[in-house]
């Protein structure tokens, strides 16, 4: 049998979207105002926009956030990204408008290829059309897209695409009803 | 199909039980000495009575624990609160004797109507009676019971009232056998 | 039915392997510079190292990891601890090269014997062997050993040994693939 080299990892030209001076930055800033327990949340609003997110109005953003590359985040109007919440935006990550992302919850965009020694880097960008809700501590795999108002429960791990208005449980997630709204 | 229009949202008169200058208060004093790395128990404990929490004798509070209202917060004696425990409880919590909340599990008190456009808030006051153990990041959801001396597995989730003496497992969690105690 | 009593606790001669000064120091510099958005590798490194941990060449240890014990720590060549895992080792914990412990996972040591009045502790030693994978927000049950190249999915929950090149999901994870590596 083959084995892991993690000496000869490729991250296939993976580029973070950002140069050195402004991801160390970031790091810092988000350290002490957005993976903190600070709670202004307009001034975090107001930092994320400044490094690049595109935010629509009336988003709410907890304490203690954990967000890797807000130059790769656009949020649309009335959605809110919870206590603990972390978005591990390797690439691009695109959440709707009223989507509520739960306390605790991990969206997820980097794999390795577990079949090549050299354990490759694959990113998948992860699209929350609008009216989406991922539970607390819900996790949501990369390269998903969770179609409008689908949801997923509390825990849960989403490995494949969610379907609109699909309620979806367990890790891995399958669907269990449709959501109502009336 | 109806859709979520979270500029509606209602919290249904939803209130913290405490001012605002106390919850302010306690955000702060809570980053300070409980949701970081301060290991003093003693100081914990007199803090969280301070704001409110009814806590019995020989209680542990270990580091990088959340709670977030103490004021809604009830221990019995001899309970142990595990490291990155997180308590959010925007109502009562009561928590009785003997228990283990292991280190990152999560007491879960806030839901939303999903059916409803307008997504309101539901809450649901927790139980955990003498004797329960909440193990390693499992979650209790909002409303549940957890009779005495019932177990939860590790990350394991807690949709439904827990029986007395039951070992629940997976997401969501059901009963796979009973708990002898000799 | 007989009930726990959490009063008449006991650790079964458990020793945490270092002096009450040893682990109160590792406490505040893992707080300041390991378990902290700290950003460093080399000095990171360096730390664990005075504190005990055998690690080899290549290894990588990203921000807010929490190691309980790097007197109880030995990891091989090339491998990555992931932001915010979490290596809770009451007792040893032995990590393999080219491993990959993936954001948020947890490798946990302590149990405790449910069927006992007095609760006493059970610990158990992790292995992961050369080129294991555990997923992001996985969690490896205390006495585990992870065989060689073995994969644990997110969010799963390794109760049993994992075979080499098993591919492993769910809580509890059981297998559900082989992995191939080319």
């Amino acid at each position: 049998m083959q084995t892991t080299d993690l000496s000869r990892f490729r991250n296939n030209d993976y580029h973070p979207g950002a140069s050195l001076l402004k991801r160390a930055s970031w790091h810092m800033i988000s350290a002490a105002f957005l993976n903190s327990r600070f709670p202004g949340n307009g001034f975090k609003i107001f930092l994320l926009r400044l490094f690049g997110a595109k935010i629509g109005k009336g988003v709410i953003v907890k304490p203690s956030v954990n967000i890797k590359s807000p130059w790769l985040l656009e949020v649309g109007n009335y959605s809110w990204i919870g206590e603990h919440a972390w978005i591990d935006n390797l690439v691009r990550v695109r959440i709707g408008s009223h989507c509520c992302i739960s306390q605790g919850a991990l969206l997820l965009t980097g794999n390795h290829d577990y079949k090549k020694s050299s354990f490759d880097l694959i990113t998948g960008e992860i699209i929350l059309e609008d009216g989406v809700w991922i539970g607390a501590k819900a996790t949501v795999c990369p390269g998903i897209t969770c179609q409008a108002h689908s949801l997923l429960m509390v825990g849960s791990v989403a490995t494949k695409p969610l379907e609109a208005y699909g309620i979806y449980q367990g890790n891995p997630a399958v669907k269990i009803r449709e959501r109502v709204i009336s």
